[in-house]
């Protein structure tokens, strides 16, 4: 299963993290960040285009994880629950350490408008994968969006509910029951 | 009832889809939009931030329209039929000269990925909009969240629709039609 380590890439996320909270994202340089992870500007570059990005690469391993989740789902899985094992199969690969500094990466996001359209971005392509490859399995392209979109609703809602500080419960089960919820709510609009 | 009149919005919008297609997106200055259109660079910061933001204009208009729609849905509607509501009003503000451009505008937005970031924001502000208009009703906030997120799915559904060339109907015939479909696709879900 592919984790989150504390590799270059994860390095170079505290490391801009640790500077836009100290004097702000904009005044930010790359040069910075690199140096601050101990790492040179041709390693930052080999990872990451600009700045921006360093927030948000977690991206293409989520699509894969949905997308290999839901091809992988029993071949009689309704498409909810196709859709719960791609939601299922993210939420597995969220390690513990991510928790201490994903409310810093969110307040960061928040406060600027390029960066909450980045982030709008993000969870529009992860709900994309995740229909793509429910349509792959034979579901009606409408049926795919919709159960697509609930399960990335379920897991930024299980997300948000996972870096709350009282929080102790697993990733993978608030998953789950944020997934319950919104099948109740579904049934309740239906 | 609010329209996209030929005004100042307009003409810098045609302007800068015009340049956009002679020279590119990203070689096009507002000086240059706003000389094509017969208007002072002035006039343009008057109305936009930036070049970009001219793609964009209907946003905040759209987002009215859908909460004010919603809001005065009759008492009795249910949380899908007052979503219903926000659509046929976002619907029904389209005019015939939109036809004409939105598909141009839709291959610059595609063609770049801050465009594409900024109207996945767009996507999401107006479901925003609508669902928080949903839960001023009284509406439990995942069912507003998933009937927003049906109705800004059927408003976006039936603009494709209605900009592609052989289609006649008017949009807020298309709009109730695709919010029927996505209506038997979440029952089907659920």
């Amino acid at each position: 299963m592919a984790r989150w380590e504390p590799d270059a890439r994860g390095r170079l996320l505290r490391a801009a993290l640790d500077l836009f909270a100290e004097q702000g994202y904009e005044r930010t340089t790359t040069a910075q960040i690199a140096s601050r992870a101990g790492l040179t500007k041709t390693t930052f570059f080999r990872h990451f285009p600009d700045k921006r990005e360093v927030l948000f690469y977690g991206q293409p391993m989520l699509m894969e994880l949905a997308t290999n989740g839901v091809r992988d789902a029993p071949a009689d899985a309704t498409p909810l629950d196709a859709a719960a094992a791609g939601v299922d199969a993210m939420a597995s690969a969220h390690v513990e350490g991510q928790r201490e500094y994903a409310p810093q990466l969110g307040a960061v996001v928040a406060a600027n408008d390029e960066l909450r359209e980045r982030a709008a971005f993000k969870r529009a392509s992860i709900a994309g994968a995740m229909a793509d490859a429910l349509v792959v399995r034979g579901v009606d392209e409408r049926v795919a969006a919709l159960a697509a979109e609930l399960g990335a609703r379920a897991y930024y809602t299980a997300f948000d509910r996972w870096i709350a500080p009282a929080n102790t419960e697993p990733m993978p089960d608030l998953a789950r029951t944020a997934l319950t919820e919104l099948r109740a709510a579904a049934a309740a609009l239906a």
